[in-house]
């Protein structure tokens, strides 16, 4: 046997309950559980520790982490995260099926078992300007991959309820081709919720209360439980495990690099729930076997023989200790993944060339309100109000430059920011991604977003001495360098911005949300600002 | 020997290490420990257990459980909470020096070790009407009970920072007689923050972020790491501990019924922290003796020969098996406060009529806005709006009625509540507690406001056929029923505010601070509209 690990606990999730073990595995596969302790060319001891199988996130964003699937792979593993499903819509929203391709190709680069869902609503509305977009074509083309395993998220839940073509076609053809369909039903109740589900939808990931989950569990979903940056399914809300352990997942959704380095990833949700008083066995069950069964990966959601050997040794506290993959051992601290060789179209993405003038504010009587830690903004009217700038009562400049060649701009006054000088820009900005900078003078706007567009993406703080810059180089929005490095830089430039007055836990990422125009209650999207309410330009 | 606990892990804080041994108690004290089993009357099997000092909540207003300290230290048991430090500044402003009174001779109706902080801010400023007050002469007659072993956080910092004359007494009479002083430092930084510590404060609980503990923790103060139901310190701050294990505690500050319930009071901290990556023994040491030694109670903090018997036997995964209190064993399922007998005085502490008219809106172009989950309001300024009742854009009237016999009564408009029909109320309402109400119609505003009145205090809603009121009968503020039964009348009363319309998690939470006039931006007190930005009447 080319590995053998003596003296372990391992998971019965039929019987729920941790039974003492020894595994026996060759090329790959276990090929022997017994009592009586085994011989092979390699020993692990696994005294006190558990042998899971892999965690699984069942729902991510990779892009939100500002890195390359590959890098993300990396951090995934060193959570013992061995199976990822990832709706990577932003890097389709820039780049669209081409941008795709890259990130399967570039996810090999790692051992990490990177799976995708076709995003099904890019772009998002027909209001903003994005530079890609997934036709129904395109889905089928994608839907060949073996990588793929999802329909991804049906964000447009009107949409599907109403039947609309274009769904009911997507949601066909997923059926076709065996892949599962994931919903997005945030605050989604009754008559509708069972409408989305009867239409084919078979899992949801936007719960935040244990009454929701229950609903959602009772008319036909899986839930995934969420640990994201910034949204969290509530610490009641996982009682539900108790009654349904069989139905519910867990997820990240979006989570930054640097929290993914600091507090983890599944592993996260994992210890949660134990901390939480659910018994570990069941914890288990729901980071590992529920979602490598939604996803049809039977063959890696057991420690039995006949399975491939993808395992994460847990210490008692269920802290990552070793990880076997493909029936190799590794050690979490040497996990790396292959540098990628990214393609000229995605370094170049940008199709704008440097401002001279910035735009001028079009609804003097209109502010955007920002709250630290929400994406809802509110509308204030300022009655009489005709200055761009009036740093006293924290009323800056916004400005949303276009970057796929169309030449829309656009302005609008936001209270909330708190800079006392300079500016700040970003590439990232849901899910158009063109450039948003927020600032205290034009002369400032304007250095933030040319050194965004000299760069071809990135995010830019301006002090009224330098320009600093962190480069997000691929499409514009995450970045190719290791994560422990690109979080030394973010952490940097977030600490600028506190210097400059900001309040704002992460102004970056709260900036990169004032463009999205599915968000209530304002936004600022390139051809100007949107009354969410009424779903129209003011 | 009363009482023998063989074959248990012991925590030994000095080498942080846990210790296979066996303890021996007589007459409440600990008599024996040793590596061999010991014989006794009462022999508890810790098999795979950890015997741990008692946990300890470092800073609480019992008062936000809506709970009688009794009752609350019930709860606090069934969860390993054998010592409380309760600042109980609510029943001071309604009551003043006698509210406390009865409040520390009600602390003997639980075995819950509940001590007492005196509260040093009771009113918290000039500019609404309390029903108490804590003079210098007050504090120093409550420190010579013997359960107050500190001086309650020092919210008005600005005033410490300025020497004001009544806290520079009040901090030197509570080194006189040998009391903590608690600190209250919200954002505090670089040089006010260490004039504040050298006032003499001790420690703070207003944590957020990691580099707010570490440079509290520099400047000398011990820091708590609070998880309420609204407030939390972040994940990442945790890591702290890893740094500065003797410098940190827990605290649960405000803490629902519900949540004591369903998810805990100071064994949730100790078990997130171990899901965090803390080392158990850490982590404990954090949750018992770090607290224990800061009020002075060595006699509880460790495991060991002449110390006092107040222990948990807590399982591997840290949940309460069972509790050992002044040498008596006790299963946490059994455990019960006697009932309390209330005074007349706080019984009927309703110093005001029912109301014949609803107060007229003042100011007709303001409106405070309201988010979930949020103590800060907003100023929204409507040009032109004329109408007190504006339904269709969720624009409501919200009344402020003083309780204490001065008359006095004010209303304003607000956004956020979403009721559709009737009107909630609550005779909670910081810092003051007078009663406030938010609804749809002077008719379903006067119908609550008298129920509270009528019953001398409680949360209530109009439905327009019915009145709904859950009783908060002493004081107008908590009520002395178990914990249990009372959560399921609260409850009952969320479930029928949703009915309503609104949108919100706990409407009658986010409506108790709608008069607080320490927090931004503009609040109802019973004088009139208050702009807490200018600190002026608007």
């Amino acid at each position: 046997m080319d590995l053998v690990i003596n003296d372990v606990l391992i998971p019965d999730f039929k019987t729920q309950k941790f039974v003492k073990g020894c595994v026996g595995i060759n090329k790959g596969r276990v090929v022997e559980v017994s009592q009586a302790p085994l011989k092979g060319e390699v020993v692990l001891d696994g005294k006190e520790a558990y042998l899971s199988p892999g965690l699984i996130d069942c729902h991510c964003h990779i892009e939100s982490s500002y890195l390359i699937p590959s890098q993300f792979g990396t951090q995934a593993l060193k959570r013992g995260v061995l199976h990822i499903v990832a709706d990577c819509h932003e890097i389709a929203n820039v780049a669209g099926r081409k941008g795709l391709e890259f990130f399967i190709k570039d996810s090999e680069n790692t051992k990490c078992n990177i799976l995708f869902a076709v995003p099904s609503c890019v772009p998002a509305t027909s209001f903003a300007t994005s530079g890609g977009e997934i036709t129904l074509e395109d889905v089928e083309t994608l839907f060949h991959y073996e990588k793929v395993v999802a329909l991804g998220e049906l964000m447009n839940y009107e949409g599907v309820i109403n039947k609309e073509e274009k769904f009911v076609k997507m949601i066909e053809l997923a059926k076709k081709y065996g892949k599962v369909v994931n919903g997005h039903a945030p605050k989604l109740t009754g008559e509708k919720l069972r409408a989305y589900v009867s239409a084919g939808i078979e899992d949801d990931h936007e719960n935040e209360t244990y009454e929701e989950v229950l609903e959602k569990i009772q008319a036909g979903l899986k839930v995934f439980i969420r640990e994201g940056s910034a949204e969290h399914t509530k610490d009641k809300a996982y009682e539900i495990i108790k009654e349904y352990s069989e139905k519910v997942m867990f997820c990240s959704d979006d989570k930054t690099a640097e929290d993914l380095i600091t507090l983890g990833h599944i592993d996260y949700n994992l210890r949660k729930a134990i901390s939480l008083g659910i018994e570990p066995i069941l914890a288990l069950k729901v980071a590992t076997y529920n979602g490598l069964l939604h996803y049809g990966l039977k063959e890696f959601a057991e420690v039995k023989v006949g399975n491939r050997a993808y395992f994460v040794l847990f210490d008692k506290n269920f802290k990552v200790r070793k990880l076997v993959i493909d029936g190799e051992v590794y050690d979490v601290k040497n996990v790396k993944s292959k540098v990628s060789d990214v393609p000229e179209f995605l370094l170049n993405s940008f199709k704008v060339r440097p401002i001279e003038n910035v735009p001028r504010v079009k609804h003097h009587e209109l502010c955007i309100l920002v709250r630290d830690g929400s994406l809802i903004t509110e509308k204030l009217v300022l009655a009489g109000h005709d200055q761009e700038y009036d740093l006293e009562n924290d009323i800056l400049k916004i400005v949303n430059i276009e970057r796929y060649g169309h030449g829309n701009r656009s302005a609008g006054k936001i209270k909330g920011f708190g800079l006392k000088r300079g500016a700040i820009a970003t590439s990232v900005s849901h899910d158009c991604h063109n450039i948003l900078a927020v600032g205290t003078s034009d002369k400032a706007i304007k250095a933030v977003v040319n050194a965004i567009i000299e760069n071809q993406g990135g995010l830019a703080l301006f002090d009224e001495k330098e320009v600093y810059l962190v480069s997000l180089r691929v499409g514009g929005i995450v970045s190719n360098e290791e994560a422990e490095s690109l979080v030394k830089k973010l952490r940097f430039l977030k600490e600028k911005a506190k210097e400059l007055g900001s309040p704002l836990t992460d102004p970056f990422a709260t900036l990169s949300f004032m463009a999205l125009e599915v968000i209530p209650h304002i936004k600022l999207t390139d051809k100007g600002l949107f009354d969410v309410d009424r779903f129209c330009y003011f």
